[in-house]
């Protein structure tokens, strides 16, 4: 995988996607977050809470690793994972968004 | 500080006490995580937040350690800090009490 070359052009458009699918789910993860704390009434709560953003953190910094050796794999887990589009992809050769779609087990005709 | 003795009587009024504060940081810590996550807008905002409850849950794990033989340092760090109050160990004898307020640097006559 690392042997692909990604054009400017497809730099911008993966940098925008990958940036678009980090922030989603940053806010995703506020939206939990401020759930939990609507509802929490007892102090052992708090501890909950930290673990749940622990844990969601850590996710984050596994999962959005930017380095272009790796971006298929990357892509392919946003894509699976619902948020990143293959509409998203547009602009980058149809080769690599056919790896990402193989990769992340995406059932294509459901957009096409 | 060790060879001092609680009586049954004190005990209770000590847990007491020591619950109430435990209670109210807890409850402080959670109205400020509130305000955090209000105001936060991006991504960034989370992992402040995330630290944020890292070091007070590290503060509370150190500071709440009820253990007869150091229950005095405790009480004076949440005297001095506020969370509790001289009224609170009526029921436990003056010689304690007088330990805690000194070693709190607490100005006794601000309340008598």
């Amino acid at each position: 995988m690392s042997e692909l070359r990604w054009t400017k052009t497809e730099k911008i458009v993966a940098k925008r996607a990958f940036e678009k699918c980090y922030q989603q789910e940053c806010e995703a993860i506020l939206t939990k977050l401020k759930e939990k704390i609507a509802t929490a009434d007892k102090p052992s709560d708090i501890w909950l809470i930290h673990d749940f953003l622990t844990e969601e953190l850590k996710k984050i910094e596994d999962k959005y690793d930017y380095r272009y050796s790796i971006l298929i794999l990357v892509f392919a887990r946003l894509l699976k994972e619902g948020w990143l589009q293959v509409s998203d992809l547009d602009g980058i050769e149809k080769d690599k968004i056919e790896k990402i779609t193989y990769l992340g087990r995406y059932n294509k005709n459901k957009i096409e």
